[in-house]
């Protein structure tokens, strides 16, 4: 899957536990729900689709003591969905390592990347 | 590819580049090809075929400005093969690279552990 990252030279994926990962696409995923208020279309933004935005958001409520997402199903237009308290939470602590993550590596990747030859730099 | 991890937390891919990817599975091979002197052993310790060893092997040698693997192939035996001075750079970079992400980010880990169900704990 190619979400989108916010450190696009990291990808971080996090297995905190049996069938507990959590990486880039989920992570991508909560933020659209939280943004567009509907989780097919969220995972349209990331060209996933409709069953695997679905499944994703099943993985994720199944994953931790309460669920991520909650949504409404049926009427017109077929209800929304948002984040619970702990999923912005979940998404909050991702980014958050990611983001202390490419902090603490940016002098090594530098390094890394002046091994790179000169065409990739 | 299920290589060993130091931080069995995280999973940290780079981005370094068009095609220039590094994460724990070439980090494993690089490793073992120091420890074990031959590519196909080192292959072979992480269940990967000979064919995908030398693949990554050649994938990380047009990687970098330098080559990361030496190899001596033919002869009885069939050779060995080392890293170069810029494999053993490369490989404590990305191995530095983890403890220090690791490392920035255990507060947020135990944070997003709390959050497991007590059976994952």
């Amino acid at each position: 899957m190619s979400a989108p990252r916010l450190h696009p030279e990291f990808f971080i994926r996090l297995f905190l536990g049996e069938n507990a990962m959590l990486g880039p696409g989920k992570a991508a995923l909560l933020e659209g729900i939280a943004r567009t208020g509907s989780i097919s279309a969220a995972g349209r933004e990331l060209g996933m689709s409709y069953k695997r935005a679905w499944m994703l958001v099943e993985a994720l409520n199944g994953m931790f003591r309460e669920p991520l997402v909650e949504s409404a199903r049926g009427g017109a237009g077929g209800g929304g969905a948002s984040l619970t308290d702990t999923g912005r939470q979940v998404l909050a602590l991702y980014r958050g390592i990611e983001a202390a993550a490419a902090g603490a590596s940016a002098d090594r990747l530098s390094a890394l990347r002046g091994l790179l030859p000169d065409s990739s730099a």
